[in-house]
């Protein structure tokens, strides 16, 4: 059997490999006998690197629920805007400061380049804080230095001390003019370092450390971008090993990592250049970031977790964490995401379950012998890397849905099942309803007993002798004309009392409202969906609201052949359910 | 500045380190100096290990576009199925082969486990196949033989090498029975590889070859597969360099990698293990697969490309790949999948938008001195490893929204900016909409003229003095009652002609849809879907419905405040965009 494949088509002459650019060379190497045995300084950088590549950068409200989830997870570095660069960035350091909403023991980070105004203006946005990284960065790569700055080393060399300078002189001016003058740390980064000769990296990095006058005591940050991925993560070690061996004041350093991800491996890439010397290192929260995105800080704090490294991070709350990541970037975790992920502690196949099952009960009958619980005694389960316990998921849910298996089981259930596509907040919900009905009964929920649930929770109970909720709608007519005018009447049924109603509004959606609302139901619509439940003409439609009723939001469902039903079955829903809830148990 | 990072509460005691698991000791490991100058031996796993971990998993029709995905990207060995373990796997292989699906040069590969009645199906699953792989299994770690096996080591070689007389035997049964019998390759895996003592992996591996009777001109495949990531990658890449040098009869052994992504590492795990004397990487496409997945063959073969490396593999049009893929998995490929995703060739930030525009210019420059055209010359540009145009996709659309953007910018624009959530369908009908467009005038696409563009294509143009289309509704009235019997009356225009009509249905799209056909339109509703198009009760409705008109599918768009009118008028879009594009020229 020889190698049958042929050479591909694609232009490859075209690329020049990394060795012929750049030159790591350090057989002496020893990283690769290293292992992690305690965690990194963290910083995250979500605020910063983070929100400059989403495509809808987040609103001052996201930003501070971001802030808010980072503190709680106990990052104690967190770079939080580039302020010089932006208003908005500048508004939220001030928001920071100015609200008192940074703790005591958090630094706030902010990326500056080394020209005065900016720097000027970086170090008006942080007056106040109590303790600030400045962060100067400039590009030092062969192509950069060619390309974009034509300039020398030398020339590159002045801009980052240059930049070093105007650094302390508003510092100074900062100090002289308040009593309480702000603790400042500096950190540097040259930028596009994978594409920058070491000799190189190491000097100018030496000369920014020599300006800022770093001591033991008060180190300066030396940070050293992966900005783009240049070479497999060996080669990244490599370099970091080398920096840490040749930087001239290294006990003076806090040497950094700021890893991206352009060849599928940043996660690596930080990990052995932390073993490689480094003491910190920079990413973002599911890997958010320019392109390919920065190093997942959710992945290297969870792999030193599973090694049993303390993480001194706070994962137990995985689905919040996530959620909250999901709204404040407008973007989804992917299904396979390591440790947070929907399929990442789901096995298909047989034999994956059936192993797991068995190493389940290995672990009771050892827990059982030593006269303790599972939770207690060391994790050992095929297929499984972590006890799904530990960041608030189910190792039950591995195998069947069941009443821990979370919003991610359910709704491929009702959607493959049902063809129900649940928006994520309305999942998130069900997910609360399922595991109380679960715990209840106890033990596992199958499929149809999750549609059981599902119809009794939000949709009408086909009984004749008693009424689903408080509220029927019965007749529905509707009339529209070209000039936007809408009229809708309904009979709608109340406690069991019909009666005609009837409203003008923008459409029948708002109609209703109106009409809930004259019947005395405080309600709100925040959100609506609705989709078709199959192929074809003669398919269902599934209708979802979220309404804000009173003091609590929630969501309805409606199915209907008519989409317009469907969405106004969906408002009662929601009005029913709020009002079942408040109802005194009989 | 002291490291200010508190203890996790998490139980990270609970876990053991890799290295109190399994000793890999390679104090003299040669692979941290070696560098990848050619590519592996691919194997593409999609349609077993990827299928097997699908929510959904394929159809036939699916697994035959995957199929022929991978074998026209260049993949020569393909593990088709499981046959023995699943009918729809065996009946898959029999249409394979029953209607000469397999190039002459390509291997099917089947996977077993070691027991007779698998073993047997499996070579009936085979049978008039020119040449197969024949893979057979068993799990060797030392938690799966205590917990799942209950067995010794002596038990587990028994399992391995009576499971290998087996497929001798079927073998020689199958070469008794025809003329022209299957040329038989096998493969072997100790499954979980990576929690197996590495003497032990020798061993049975050692065992299994010469049972098989490997010889350097008919070797045998030796996989090694990380069913679970348990470490840094560097640690798997010791364990692979150790079982190189000891497999005692090397040079009949096609030594192969099968790295899961658990620790996210599964890219790098591959690769380092390749520098350590791998010949041979199985993967799937974008990484699907159990869990975390498997590793990403894109992301590798994308990495050989950009270091100037043959792959061996095409992927000029990426954007085909991943359609397919997506389809086949119905899964979508994250925004920052390297090399594929939606965002990856983006720059948000102006520094690097600056910096990849002096890039070009700097190719342009060079290429001009040199006579040629930037194709000619090698790659430079600062913040994109690769020219996205070797993969069919453009350097243009790195900065702005232009002709050759494609679906992804398109569509995130009229989200960002309009509230607009196009269906994926939709935005591939739209983009190439947008790409006619642009092509006709030239140059780049703003937001602006995006929305102007969508506006002339899906909505009514917003004049007095002429009408937007055939179709136009006016008037709409709808009655419902509680037995589900639905009636609407509307006054539709068609051609300025206007006339009352009414229908009964089961909801007012399968209504209109009447009425269109009773008017001569050939019509049926194939998909739809509606959102809000921002948060609260005077929210904007969009509704998009995909229709089949005559020979054509086509989406139409509705904007209302009414629920109800946004469906009707994303009918009459589509309706009359179809008879837009049908009339002459005049």
């Amino acid at each position: 059997m020889r190698k049958l494949q042929k050479t591909s088509p694609m232009p490859f002459q075209r690329y020049v490999p990394f060795e012929d650019q750049i030159t790591v060379s350090l057989p002496d190497r020893t990283w690769p006998d290293k292992t992690i045995r305690s965690a990194p300084r963290w910083c995250a950088v979500d605020l910063r690197d983070g929100n400059q590549a989403l495509i809808d950068p987040m609103t001052p409200d996201r930003k501070h629920r971001m802030f808010e989830l980072l503190v709680n997870m106990g990052f104690k570095e967190i770079e939080v805007g580039f302020p010089s660069a932006s208003q908005t960035d500048y508004d939220f350091v001030r928001q920071l400061i100015e609200q008192d909403k940074i703790p005591d023991d958090v630094y706030i980070q902010v990326l500056t380049q080394a020209r005065e105004a900016l720097i000027e203006r970086t170090f008006e946005a942080i007056a106040g804080a109590p303790r600030a990284i400045v962060h100067l960065y400039n590009s030092t790569s062969v192509l950069q230095r060619e390309v974009v700055f034509k300039a020398d080393r030398d020339g590159i060399v002045d801009i980052a001390t240059q930049g070093a300078r105007l650094c302390k002189k508003y510092e100074e001016a900062m100090h002289a003019a308040s009593k309480t003058p702000t603790e400042i740390v500096y950190q540097y980064s040259p930028e596009s370092f994978t594409g920058t000769e070491l000799d190189f990296a190491a000097l100018i990095s030496d000369e920014v450390v020599e300006v800022f006058g770093a001591t033991p005591e008060k180190p300066v940050i030396i940070n050293l971008p992966a900005t783009v991925e240049m070479a497999t993560p060996n080669v990244y070690a490599d370099s970091i090993e080398w920096m840490h061996r040749n930087l001239r004041n290294r006990e003076s350093i806090v040497l950094s990592l700021h890893p991206h991800n352009d060849r599928g491996t940043g996660v690596a890439a930080a990990e052995l250049g932390y073993m490689a010397g480094a003491d910190r290192i920079e990413g973002c929260l599911f890997g958010n970031g320019e392109r390919t995105g920065n190093v997942d800080l959710i992945t290297l704090g969870m792999n030193l977790f599973s090694q049993g490294v303390d993480p001194e991070l706070d994962f137990r709350d995985m689905s919040t964490i996530r959620s909250t990541v999901e709204h404040c970037n407008q973007m989804g975790v992917p299904e396979r995401s390591p440790y947070g992920g929907d399929l990442v502690f789901t096995a298909f196949s047989g034999s994956h379950q059936d192993a797991i099952k068995k190493g389940f009960e290995h672990m009771d009958a050892r827990a059982s012998a030593a006269g303790t619980s599972r939770e207690e005694i060391t994790w050992a389960v095929p297929y499984l890397p972590i006890d799904p316990k530990d960041i608030g998921r189910s190792y039950e849910a591995v195998i069947r849905v069941n009443s821990q298996s979370g919003k991610g089981g359910v709704s491929y259930l009702l959607k493959a099942e049902r063809g129900i596509d649940l928006p994520r907040r309305a999942q998130v919900e069900f997910s609360g309803v399922i595991q109380r009905r679960a715990d209840d009964g106890g033990g596992e929920v199958s499929g149809d007993e999750i549609w059981q649930i599902f119809q009794d929770e939000y949709l009408p109970v086909d009984t004749t002798d008693h009424q689903w909720g408080h509220y029927r709608l019965d007749e529905v007519n509707t009339s529209s004309n070209a000039e936007g005018v809408f009229h809708m009447e309904v009979e709608l049924q109340a406690g069991g009392r019909t009666s005609s109603q009837s409203a003008h509004a923008n459409g029948p959606i708002a109609a209703l409202l109106k009409i809930l609302a004259a019947d005395g139901v405080d309600v709100r619509l925040l959100d609506y969906t609705e989709h078709a439940m199959s192929q074809g003409g003669d398919a269902q439609a599934a209708s979802f609201v979220e309404l804000a009723i009173g003091e609590r939001v929630l969501w309805g469902v409606g199915l209907d052949h008519n989409t317009t039903l469907a969405s106004l079955q969906a408002v009662i829903s929601a009005v029913n359910r709020a009002l079942r809830d408040a109802a005194p148990v009989t």
